[in-house]
């Protein structure tokens, strides 16, 4: 390729003296989060290039290194295999799950407090998403159980799930194509339903769009939907949901 | 107002000659529906003017004074009270049904023959839809049954009537707002599924649309889908399906 | 109008046997709802005719006259003033908010247990839906407080309340236009946030759509959308979300 | 790639004892469902990985060895190579058609009863999906017969067929682009018309959108559309329509 | 109501020195279009409030007043009764077809020349927009013809008018819900079809936009599509079609 | 009607000891925002109840009136016949624009400085939005100009006003129907054009919406969308690009 | 891969006895369709197999082989390579345009009649498709010209050509993203115009569809609008348009 | 591959006589784009071929060699590598951001007069954009600035550079997702904000159109919208606006 000339405007080279946290021109880490929310923040990969979750990863390792406290559990989402490879290289002892896209860091995940959150979906093809929301809960510190395949087609596989569905402080309903289940569940239950729209299905489901507005558009109440295929946001909802709930489940 | 000149076209008065069925530039009555299809043609209303709907009552009242035969029975659709006036006045002795906006000339109804159509829907603003598709497939010459009130958001409502809904050759379920409905029933059922999508609900419901979506996505088989509203389309098409199974019900 | 001819069914009229609850061919009060779900059924009036509603609240207080306990508290939402009145005719007694649209039965709201509900709204024309929502939280028996005119186009409106949010155990955050500051809110409190789309706004705005979209895209986790201007929807979530937290406000 | 640390959870390993048709946290097998619904379940391969489709067959073939009876046929749609292949693997005796994507097990198809099935499709690019909804109906047990390119762009294709569309007890009739062939068949006899919208075409056609927003609005009634390209579900339903019917046809 | 305080900027009343056809600060006339488009330009009324239509019509009264030849036909269109009165007042002699919401002025429309223009419609509900689309071909100066009530639901209505409809130059064909019916035409004749979808319909007709939908997706070559219920638009561009076409038809 | 039982909450009534541009619970006034922004608040009224519009305007009479300075000029938009009503009983001298539907008060626009802002509208009737940019431009402190009906089916029109648009610091183009007008002015010229869309139009114009995402496409650089029919957005982005050009126009 | 198990239904092979230009179970070519419409049917390739086309381009050879004549001239649209090559490997003679993604067989055009047909296009990336349409209005008999990149944003490039383009009998205009040209050359001539929405655009163009609706909505009349890059259909309309226009150009 | 046969049209190979500017048959150089708009013509990659690009670069290079004077600073913008290789292999001395995608000629920016244009993004997927726009708005010759992840989830990081922000003429505004950092950043400083969407995100945030729609749905004014990730239209409004502010920053 023909060579390319130097750039407009002398931008300078960022010092070793950027503030804790900082990658000049880049990102600022969000290192309050954990003091203001009551939970770390999260890295979302998939739109990142594999050079900055390399930089972020790299950036938590030296914060540790310094001796920072209380950095994580960091969770770094929809990671693809490039982006988990470069994580880990940084943060080598991470706990990663292939399926659910998403590394955690440290890989121990904080003793359980609170209520129980159940993550329920539809179909086998919405487990990845269900998996993501239940790990996420996990690593906020809430003990979870994940329940799979209880799409309405067969009623009589959530009706004999109900006993247990109703153990839980928060449940987590992920499905796709028409999204019915969350309205079956939140009728049949008192506790409050994340309601996780999925994009599994073809045609006019159109990528999980139809789901979501059902769960929106649900005849029983008790229901707040997340974006569609946004099982961190599901399970962080969940997990703050069920933090003052006696604790039950497991 | 000021006068109006005469038009450009010197387009001449239809004489007396037209065929049967015909009101010259206006319309042609698809007399030969029946023999065809094996049911006569409705005439939507709304889109018509109070006068056209006069007009077509006057012509199938002629016809029938002039000694035609199977002329119906037919369908007056979408009729608010002024175009019901309007054809009542032409044809004195049909069936009206204000809230289903539905009525039927002449008002007996054919003998029940073929298998029962249950017409369920999910809520009480379902109603209207729900009853002009019942009168739809009852004056098409099946047996038929109104079950109402029957949404996902209580689920025993719809359990305790499943032995009910299995005497059906067919089931149209009409909803609104999620538009759940028809797939819990389909997954319960042998009998096919007319999916009768309605207005009711608000927000991003869409005026049916979102319900329309979520019965086109549909996690069970064996469910069609008809247009927002279209009570008359979802009893003929019940009716069609369930001419050849053999009696049941009522 | 010229006379409608009889139907053609021979429809039996209900006779006074009906089950409690039941308006038979209409509805099926949901009796079960308190001991399934932790609270009673509401009346979602716009879609009801007015004769509809005031059946509903006979029956109720039929079912109150003959002994029956823990019936309410029964909400009526989304009443005009015509269905207002046909239910305060049936239930005199009853709490009305107007701009609310909402009615409750027995007036007397439940002695507050759980955490802090605060309802914010973004604009002055967001309100009636905002109350709503409170009021709900409010006769599910959650301490309540609304907070009017903190949107993000005049920041300090919000940072000055900031404490004063921190208190709740949930904010429901109602905003129309462009819906961003749910997202805001979240990013600030460790509570979970029920984000309440209104139909404030117009153009793009498409009815409360975009502020929908903008809510469930939030950059900021911990955040549950509803359907637009569901105002009881998003109460009923609050209410069950802080069922758990320690009491708070004031 | 760098070791990842094991799981938070200690999730225990499924035992041996799990019940039949069920793959723990994974999925259950519906069973139940030709007793409950005239025919058994189908497995949607293209949201599966490799792996679960390669588990499902595994299990019916296990549950074949184990003297279960009536299993099938089961269906495996929308199978890729890669996804036919693992069904084959196990399934070894199964029917596969790779245009339409689909395999039957076991793979003779049940002795035809009820009424003649016709599939008719506008354009050769519907051929695949028209296919599968033909191969469904025919292992549901109906006589089957394809009609290819009769779309309406000439007309004479299509009436020269007329008197063999009348023959079928249900017409299941497959178009994309402007989606208007189902319409023009319906009106022309009596038998109900299973809408199938495809995603040919280009432009405003927005992958079968279009013609599935057409056949939802057409002008003739008779019609059930499903989702758009979706030859299963339409074959389901023609299957239960015709299930009544008297023989005809071939 | 309280007085209004004068306003900011002084801004000057026009006075009578504004060039022709020009209303200083509302609009200025497109006098010129004849000369480039062989067409004079129209009003369309329905976004102007009533003193406006009166104020324009004024103007070209004013214009023939002094001596300006070859000012028309001037078309107004989308009048409703106030704006056609104040157009009326103004230009007494003007023809007026309340139906199709149309004045010409002068009435006399030109001695036809070119082919002929033949307007379809496929509903009785479509007549007035292809009344409008008839209309303004003929005051373009083609000979015109209106064929009504063809649509596809029953074949034969359009089968015995194709020798007919093959007599024209240009064919407009208005149809609302599934809009299919300028497919069915286009496919059968050699001449070019202009699509006038209509907002006839309910549901996910869409107001007319499934049918536009329909017909730019059509299957069938030879079709031009213009805006939902412009009837104006269609038949201008009709006009201009069969201008140079041989002379038939009346 | 009957009578409502009192509320639930006891809420206080608001003393006299709210902060000043507060009314408590429902609104607080941004009486920094010229500090902040260089321009004072404005109040959309028709999102408000005329009670509101009217608090809101008795408040600014006593801020005044206890001798607030720099208050203005406040403007109200978007008010109809009652709310500018309200207003102006409150505020009597203040400016009223009843085709803008906009309030100024004080009426004295201030001393224009900086660069000529012009509004520059295609049609007739997207003047009453044209005139509220305007306006608002011309109170936030520009020399403004308003020019009427150049829309490009005329190029003519446009032409001969490129010389004028040459002096302009900032145009805004207000456009429906295709919404093409932006893209042609800024292709000609060397200020930043702001683009306004507007409902004008029917049919697919879909009520500005496909105005405002041709003018987001357009293949010109140099303009910047708002909101459809935001004449108050637009004037106010057109003032604060103009404020530092040198003087010209007028 | 397993070996699969022979089908349900023995289908029986399609023998040689085959009508002309029919391929069983796959396609009937409509031969018909010069005597009817005037042009040959063409082939839409990129929705059919590579085999469909090498056998659709083999029944074609073997027609003319057989002595048919008047075949052509038949044109395959979208054929990308491996379709072209298919193609040409059956009809070697055939003129092919790789960017236009067009094969003609027989490659000589007809000696053109009737009126110029111009095809313009706003930019460089909407040329292939301008050409598909040059090419077929080219190969259906008219004299065409291609002019190239005159969009808006500098409205010196179409002013100069503007004499050009009024010697066409009609005129195709291409254009993606604001998609306003049609609506400013058709102001400025009195030919019909052929509006062509192109894909060519990003973020709110969606692909063509913001074209496709500007130009429905031009403000110009005259202007029909076909399918987003159907460059054949703007072709094939525009050659209608201009078979009875005086000769003209080249 | 076959070969393909001689063209219909003996097309005339373009001579060397074509005008400056001129590629014959393919594009036309705005070479009067600087003199009319103040900027030079930029040259959208993505949608042309690498010969295109190729080319466009040439003639840019022999114009140059020609003597011809300000033809630049030229950009190539949305340039894959290979676009980009192409360009420079004509223009050697270019400058090339790759990550920006863009390319400027000659390499040199001008020296920066009037105010700064500071370019701010929400998060770090957002850079790319936010660099196009920076860059633009050098090569036009303003001073800029980039300040990146201030996005509103932790509201501090805006906080914090509020007084840099306040330093700008203009600021521009990258967000995906919710696309809520304008209305905020716009709600707390004097200059226009222009609001740049981006596609970052997923699900419902539909590639940036949910970013745009709030962007023009601000309840604050004084924003412009442009196209989603349309950095070079920002760029470039940006450098218009901040043209005549008196000089600051950097």
């Amino acid at each position: 390729m023909a060579e390319s000339a130097p750039g407009p405007d002398g931008r300078p080279v960022p010092d070793g003296g950027a503030a804790d946290g900082q990658i000049e021109g880049v990102l600022e880490l969000d290192l309050d989060r954990t003091r203001r929310r009551g939970a770390p923040e999260a890295v979302l990969c998939d739109a990142k290039s594999v050079d900055q979750v390399a930089s972020i990863a790299e950036e938590y390792a030296r914060l540790a290194a310094a001796g920072w406290e209380d950095l994580g559990p960091v969770l770094f989402t929809r990671a693809d295999p490039a982006r988990a490879e470069a994580a880990l290289a940084a943060l080598p002892g991470a706990f990663h799950d292939a399926d659910a896209r998403l590394l955690a860091w440290p890989a121990e995940a904080p003793e359980p407090t609170g209520g129980l959150v159940i993550v329920a979906c539809a179909g086998t093809s919405d487990l990845p998403v269900a998996r993501e929301a239940e790990l996420t809960a996990r690593y906020l510190g809430r003990p979870t159980r994940l329940i799979a395949d209880i799409g309405i087609a067969g009623l009589h596989r959530l009706l004999t799930r109900l006993p247990e569905l109703r153990e839980a402080a928060c449940v987590v309903v992920a499905a796709g194509m028409d999204g019915a289940l969350p309205t079956v569940v939140a009728g049949q239950i008192s506790a409050p339903v994340v309601a996780l729209p999925t994009s599994v299905g073809y045609g006019v489901a159109h990528g999980g769009v139809t789901a979501a507005l059902t769960m929106l558009s649900a005849c029983a109440p008790g229901i707040g939907v997340v974006n569609i295929d946004n099982g961190y946001g599901a399970g962080h909802l969940a997990a703050q949901i069920a933090r003052w709930a006696p604790a039950g489940g497991e």
